[in-house]
This record gives C-alpha cells, structure tokens and sequence, in this order.
C-alpha cells in the first residue's frame, strides 16, 4: 500500500473529511499506517455512496421509481433503497466513526455511534413496513417471512436492536463499572460486525430474489441484471472496506488525554 | 458462558478430539476460557456435520438424489452438497486446524491447513463442473455466469486460489524471511476469512435462488422450503463460530517450544 502515500490524495480527504485531521501530536503525518487509514476510509465512503446512488438508479431507471401504498408492488421499492442506505451505509458508518473521527472525544464519538444507529434503526424500520405493505396492500396478497432472505434479514435487524439496547446499557447509560465495560467491549464489537455481515448476506439474498422474479430475462444478463449484480457486488466491497477498517489494529483510536479525565468521572 | 463449564462437556470433548487434550504444562484444565472453547469446538463440529447431513437429505428426499452427466438437472445436486462439505466445512475446519490442534507442532498444523484446504479446493472443482454441466448438457441449456450468486461464489473460489498459493509460497515454501511471514500473516488471516464469509454468503444466495427455482409452493413453506431455510441457517451459525473461535485472542494457539526449534531452522 505504500504507492497510495505518493497519490497525494492527503489534501483531496482533508477537505472532504476534516475531522480525519489529526492533532499535530499525534503525528499523523509521519504514519504511514494512519495515510493509508485515510485513503481507505475515503475509499470506503466513495464505494458506499455510489453503492446507494446504483440501487436508487436501478430503481428509478427499471423497477418504476417509488410509490406509496396506492401501489404496494411499487412501494416495495423503498425496501432495498432504504435498507442500503439505512442497514448497510449508516450501520457500517456507525461502526466506523471511532475510526473516523478518531480526533474527537471518546463521549462525543458513543454519541455519535448511538446517534447514527438510531437514523439506521429508523430508516431500517421504514423499509420493513415498505416490504410489507407491498406483500399485504396486494389484491392478492403474498405470504410473508417465508424465505431466507426474510429470516435471515429479520435476524439482522433483530440483534441490531438488541445491539443497541445492550450497548446502550452498559457503554452509555450510566453506572456500568470500567472493568463491566471492558469485559463487554469485545462480545459487543462482535456481535456488531456479525449483525452488520449477516444484513449486507440478507441485501445478497434480497438482490438475488428481486433479480429473479423482477428482472426480464436475468439469465441473459440485461443492463439492469448488470446494475443490480453490480450492486451486489459493491455490498461485498463496502463491508468488506469497513471490517478492514475496524479490525486492523494499526488503526485502532489511541485514547485522548481527555478521555482518561471522562473515563475516571462519573459522567462516563 | 461460565455455566457451560458445569456441563461436564469435557470428558465427550476428549472421547470425540483427542487431538483437544493439551499437556499438562498448558494448565488447560484451570483455565476456563480454553474450557469455552472446547465446548464451543465441538459444538461448531455438529452444526457442521448437521448442515451438511441436512443438505443431503433436502437433496435425496426433495430434490430427487444424485445422478451423472445423464441427467443434468438431477446431477446440479452435488453442486450445492460439494460446496456445503467442500467451500464451507472443510475451509472452516481448515480454518481451525490452530486452534483445534493447538498441541501439534506448528510445521505439523501448517501442513494439515494446506492438505484441508486441497481436499476443499477438489471438491469445489467438482462441485463446478456439476453446475457447468447442468447448465451445458440439457437440451436447452442455461445461460452460465448470470446471477449475482455465479459472480460471488466465483469471487469466493478465486480468491480461495490465491489465498492458496499466496500462502503457499510465503508460509510453507522454504525460503521467506520470519519478518516477513509476520508481516503478511495478518493480511493472510483477514482474506482467508473474507474468502470463508464470502463463500458462505454466496451459499445463501445459491439456496436462495435454488428454493425459488425448484421447491414447489415455496411461499407457503412446505417441508422442502423449510429444510433448506434451516440449511441457510446452519450456514450462519456453522460461520459465525469459525470466525469467533478463530478471532478471539483467549483462544489463539500459545507457540511451543519445538516451534522454537523450527522457527530457527531452514525446513521452517
């Protein structure tokens, strides 16, 4: 990786991403390990943006746009669009934001991490009631949770929620000892990148469903079989961007000396 | 997980894994982490060999059994039981063999990690030309390399290939520096189990869409629908323990000190 030092995208991330500046103590500038840290996570969001932008085409060009519950087999289209944006974009950067924005207090980055969750949570939510409608608001309607994808994509959501309640017990609210929450750490990080790998395998399955029974002649592999394998595809590179990201030790955040000062007060 | 150490587990464990018994310089029975993992080897055996088992009966019971180049449909049937024993079992168990065998010596362990992983890569071969073959061979055959399920498990193969090789020549050919395997044995560990999820992921768009082609009423779950679903879920729970088994750092394999000796010497 040591040729992405010489792109000089540096300046293109810092004006993008400021809070990927560090403090000059931290020196940054020496690290090789944190550049390439900045160039992936750059990287990272460029893939899940256009990831986003890919299913919202794909959408708009071949699936008929969006609808409300006038027209449930339209209103489904809400489904994947918000479940990428929600389940996939804002869970993987809800994960990476103590990479991310490393500069920033360890207080302000839970804050963050929680508030993002919740926009996911939120947007995750609407996107269930999308897929649904379109099943039941039928003339004929369609049985629900009959196949894989909707169990394994319910299971996602499911530990998501659980996630966030866990987590939010023992890292936000307070009166959890440090030793309590240490001890934690390690199960909850896994069970959030597990619930984060198990939504982008539900989105693989989904894609695989919707191809098959929306797309005309899949088999021969159409622009719009391309756009949504494509699409799938840049699931793959997304999670596969953001687990990098967050279990490299090299990039793991160094606590602040603001941090120790929460850390040993109540308010932690 | 303290309760499970009650279970009295240990003695099944040693019946069943000889190979799990540590020496006793290794206070394995004090320590109630490796005691965890015991429990949780064996328990990741028998998911293992019920996922595979269940495969073969959805196979024999719903889907028609085996059959040769004679008759293509019927013979697609080893694609998804190779892949199931061959790209999910046995990369997993490959995958373990650190872990699980830890009182070997290393050169021993590395060894029996490649000699897996070939017993893998056979059956994958197979397993492809099964589903080439039930494509080509009908009377009006099936377009290849369509699906979003055919781009990521091919993905998956030919970065287990070159996983193969990559850690052919740096970890079992003679000739590597010591710093230099430290140096790539992290980027080793994390595509190898990028390749594992991303084999295990296209699995579940491969049942996904075989569910939707071949069980008849699948959206009012019959038997046959709900076979495969927990098929699919085997695989989740089958992976999720590999990859917890095999990143948490209580369980990572302690060098002995013949590894010492080897480690020095030019057969390393």
């Amino acid at each position: 990786m040591k040729f992405l030092n010489n792109l000089r995208l540096y300046s293109i991330c810092d004006l993008y991403f400021p809070a990927l500046r560090y403090k000059s103590n931290d020196k940054m500038d020496t690290d090789p390990a944190m550049a390439n840290f900045k160039v992936l996570f750059v990287l990272t969001q460029l893939i899940g943006l256009t990831m986003i932008v890919l299913m919202g085409c794909w959408i708009g060009v071949h699936m008929g746009g969006l609808a409300g519950t006038s027209n449930p087999s339209i209103e489904f289209n809400w489904h994947p669009l918000l479940m990428t944006i929600g389940l996939i974009f804002l869970y993987g950067n809800a994960i990476l934001v103590y990479r991310g924005f490393r500069s920033l207090r360890k207080k302000t980055l839970k804050l963050c991490h929680a508030a993002v969750h919740v926009v996911a949570f939120v947007l995750t939510v609407l996107a269930l009631v999308a897929v649904f409608d379109s099943h039941n608001l039928r003339s004929e309607p369609i049985p629900n949770m009959y196949s894989l994808h909707s169990w394994l994509g319910l299971a996602a959501v499911i530990m998501f929620c659980l996630q966030y309640v866990a987590g939010f017990a023992a890292f936000l609210a307070p009166g959890a000892k440090q030793s309590v929450r240490a001890a934690l750490l390690p199960i909850h990080v896994y069970f959030g990148l597990f619930g984060f790998i198990l939504a982008i395998a539900a989105a693989l399955m989904g894609i695989t469903e919707k191809a098959i029974f929306s797309v005309k002649d899949y088999s021969n592999l159409p622009s719009s079989g391309v756009m949504v394998n494509l699409c799938g595809v840049l699931y793959v590179i997304f999670g596969a961007l953001v687990v990098y990201l967050v279990t490299n030790p090299n990039y793991k955040r160094k606590p602040l000396p603001e941090d120790t000062v929460l850390l040993t007060s109540a308010n932690d």
